[in-house]
């Protein structure tokens, strides 16, 4: 485990303009750096994070005591080396690991709750974008994340064309599509269903943790492969409290070593996460599209990126993510031909599913160190 | 529409044995019957529901209005001919529908609620045989049914292998994998988070409603392909209640066409089921293992039917089902295979995913009308 440059936070002086219309005044941005700057500000490598990740990329947890989320891949002589390269990672807004989201106090001195606005994915970048100029960085080295960390780094691309050189970008997608947006509205639905949510108003309360673990549990199977689920469980039973093995028990209890993992999943999850951000940045994903944003041609995102002008792009995609399959990146890949800007893209082989860019995919860990080179 | 023979029940004289080791006593089978039952008993069809169905499979549901679930597919003229066959359709064991389940009456008196033994598919199964017995129905034309009735079929056939001369399973499995226990175990979970449910004895007051519209929402989009959700909804965006043309509102209504499509599935099925039923048959639907009730080999499950001595099978999947994909259903052919069972075999193309065999998929229709002739 690296040692973290004790944890950082940036509190903006100006209003952050939010893609709502509203401003979001004196944010909060909490975030970690790994290895140091360099003279000219060259070697600064920004990791975006997922949904449910957090600025620990490569140190250890403060809730949970768990080492830092992407370990394999951040660290001295690891493929993005903080022997060589500055690494930050901020936690997002509208999250809940100390940059401003609903569980912040607004200026009123009452917790923002439901009166957060809505934000987007380009107001994520545009956060991340102000974390940069404060540390005087003028162009990242790169900008890598996978899942909504891609969709960042896509963002921060499309809309800051001149602040990164390199752009990569893992397990993503330039838009969610109905499914993904299905899943999500399960999620939030279950949050909003617990009596504890309260309109979003319950931090002087119980927290909706029954919904928030539904959520979770509903949200994880979606990042497993179908065949890793049947590899890692199978129909495998779990032992019984009372020391029978792996018997069914014709009641509810969990039978099943799937449903005990989904579970576990689920609660451990309430004890670190904030219910409000999760609907907060699930919405901010909903609405990702980035062809949208440019007037309805995702090709027009990258506009300032024709031609080689801009950064060079890499697009990596697993052959077992359902979630965000490759035909997602394949999208992008395709819109960046289509401008002319320099752009490689690998389907990996892994069975992990979503998940596999969290994980030990050793293929993955080398065109990594190799695009970073 | 069909006009059905007025709803029928029979009460068995006799305690179900169930595979729990418990006995149901008095149970009460529901049932709907089309058709003429001609003299020699021999044109009796008999349709297993899936999951949320029921018996109406050609008549008007009585508490929704809406015609019934297979309309399409059974009547006068359609592939399962009631000009010619005598069709029966009774509510699975567990269900809310009038057949015996968690929200009937026990014999002391009080509702069951979890008091109601946890059921399998094979007593689905031997409820079913206790009806035809009662009928007088000593060997069935054809039985048939897709998804969860698919797998009554199944269980039927390996276990009761004189009382079908033909078996049709439709976009099915022998066993539930890791990932449906998984989805299922997500619906579970919502409802007994709901503090309604308050242990399953809610039926003095009111309904678990919200944690069961979170179960029918995650399921439902099992039910459907992503490229069919796609092709339904894609992005598009609800007109709002102030007339507003599809813009994103920046809050939590429902927004996206397939976030509000997903509410009304999922607050519409709440007036029509019991949500403990749902816990039940969600349970025997995971517990469902053909092979493994069979010593472990799916072919010893159809020794009945060696060498031809038993039923005709003929399985289909659709392209598009990842719920059941076709793997699963080559699965059971292979084992048929093995004991020299006479079973055909098509993958269908269709775009609606799972949710095809209740769908406009002409193909369907053809290879049914064909294999009951």
């Amino acid at each position: 485990m690296t040692t973290a440059i004790a944890s950082q936070s940036l509190t903006l002086t100006h209003d952050l303009p939010l893609d709502c219309g509203q401003a979001l005044p004196a944010a909060r941005i909490a975030f970690e750096t790994y290895g140091t700057l360099n003279a000219d500000k060259s070697n600064a490598v920004l990791v975006c994070h997922a949904l449910t990740g957090d600025q620990y990329v490569a140190s250890r947890h403060p809730i949970t005591g768990k080492p830092g989320w992407w370990e394999r891949m951040v660290g001295p002589g690891r493929p993005i080396d903080t022997d060589r390269f500055h690494v930050i990672c901020a936690n997002v807004i509208g999250s809940c690991m100390g940059s401003t989201g609903p569980a912040s106090v607004a200026p009123d001195g009452e917790r923002y709750a439901l009166r957060f606005p809505v934000i987007t994915i380009r107001d994520m970048a545009r956060a991340l974008i102000a974390l940069i100029n404060a540390l005087g960085i003028e162009r990242l080295h790169t900008v890598v994340g996978g899942s909504m960390g891609g969709m960042q780094a896509l963002s921060l691309a499309a809309n800051f064309p001149d602040r990164a050189a390199r752009v990569l970008a893992i397990a993503t997608t330039a838009r969610h599509s109905a499914q993904n947006i299905a899943f999500h509205e399960v999620g939030r639905q279950a949050i909003m269903a617990d009596p504890n949510w309260r309109g979003g108003s319950y931090y002087d309360g119980p927290s909706p943790d029954a919904g928030l673990a539904v959520a979770r549990m509903a949200a994880h199977i979606t990042y497993l492969s179908e065949a890793g689920l049947t590899e890692k469980f199978g129909r495998r039973l779990q032992d019984r409290p009372d020391g029978t093995k792996g018997a069914k028990s014709f009641g509810f209890d969990a039978d099943f070593q799937v449903e005990s993992y989904l579970r576990y999943q689920g609660s451990g999850f309430t004890q670190r996460f904030d219910a409000n951000s999760y609907l907060y940045i699930t919405r901010a994903m909903d609405y990702f599209d980035l062809a949208e944003e440019h007037g309805g041609r995702l090709g027009d995102a990258f506009a300032g990126h024709a031609m080689g002008k801009g950064a060079r792009f890499f697009l990596i995609s697993f052959d077992s993510d359902w979630l965000y399959p490759t035909a997602e990146s394949r999208h992008v890949v395709h819109a960046l031909n289509a401008v002319g800007a320099p752009v490689s893209f690998v389907e990996l082989s892994a069975p992990h599913g979503h998940d596999s860019f969290l994980l030990d995919v050793p293929a993955l860990d080398r065109v990594v160190r190799g695009f970073l080179q």
